[in-house]
């Protein structure tokens, strides 16, 4: 059996709520641009950009960001990476309280959303694979819970901003990390 | 009784290893000077700036944050802030294995900073606080995982290059969250 030493790499870009007119906005139109420029900065060569399916928000802010990658990709449409509530949060949170109907649907779903995209590198590959998500918050919060084999139900206890970028980095040992968190000025203080 | 609703926040600046020579290094300064800029984007008004003590290298990072920021702020030493091995880290790494003796005085030392560091404002703050520390990126990724109530052992499941910034929010009910993580590009990929 071939043996491989190559990585696989999850580059995370959140979408701000559409209810907030964060991403329509020139300003977030402006804000995905330059995480755009960021990760061009990064200089990785990307196999990948799943986007959630119909919604205008995801793939606006991913248009504005592939403008800068000059691998030429285009925008792969994937429903599992929809917004959703992934688990009840810990502690509960006053402002955010789905019923329990739409955390057993949106958190199967996320679930196999992580299932899919967070895995080693196949033993094939030939070299080091960067895979870029652009979706939600909520999406993001729970993969890197559990990607970091964290309790779940802490997604809601950290932030992150629209055209944020989390970079999360699977060994082929199957240790994971955060290698890399970045984001514009907060939104408010 | 008197009520409060302030916050109390802490944003923390991490110091890339002296061994590797980023702090001292030309690059290590100016990658300091951005961070004190992005610092003063932020636009809030720190309370105090505490720093390890006798650590060439953190005095220097802090300096060249400091001279971004309006209010004049000085260098506060505070041993306890030192860089150490806070708690064996799950799953082990291969090239960190200190002795269990270094765990535990290092864990004793940067349990007690976090405790004198992380509150909830005084009931009679008036503002919200700010305070700025800038400490070594093992001492912040403890400080994180207890903050937010996850494993510590967990702490070296994430980075944190040099010059980093990382903005922990204590609600007056207790609720904690992480609301900003900045970071430059980081040095390898």
């Amino acid at each position: 059996m071939r043996c491989t030493f190559r990585h696989s790499r999850q580059l995370l870009v959140s979408i701000g709520t559409a209810s907030a007119g964060v991403p329509h906005s020139a300003r977030g139109r402006e804000q995905a641009s330059l995480t755009g420029q960021r990760l061009r900065e990064l200089n990785v060569r990307f196999r990948s950009a799943p986007l959630l399916n119909h919604d205008s928000a995801a793939r606006e802010t991913a248009e504005a960001i592939l403008r800068h990658l000059p691998q030429g990709l285009d925008v792969e449409p994937c429903r599992l990476l929809e917004e959703g509530a992934p688990v009840p949060p810990e502690p509960p949170a006053a402002n955010y309280q789905p019923p329990p109907e739409t955390f057993t649907q949106d958190g199967r779903r996320i679930e196999s959303a992580f299932r899919r995209f967070f895995h080693r590198a196949a033993p094939d590959q030939q070299s080091d694979s960067y895979e870029l998500l652009v979706c939600h918050a909520n999406v993001i919060r729970y993969f890197v819970c559990r990607a970091l084999q964290l309790p779940p139900e802490a997604w809601l206890r950290f932030s992150l901003d629209h055209a944020s970028i989390t970079w999360v980095t699977i060994r082929p040992s199957g240790r994971v990390a955060v290698r890399y968190v970045w984001q514009l000025r907060p939104h408010t203080c």
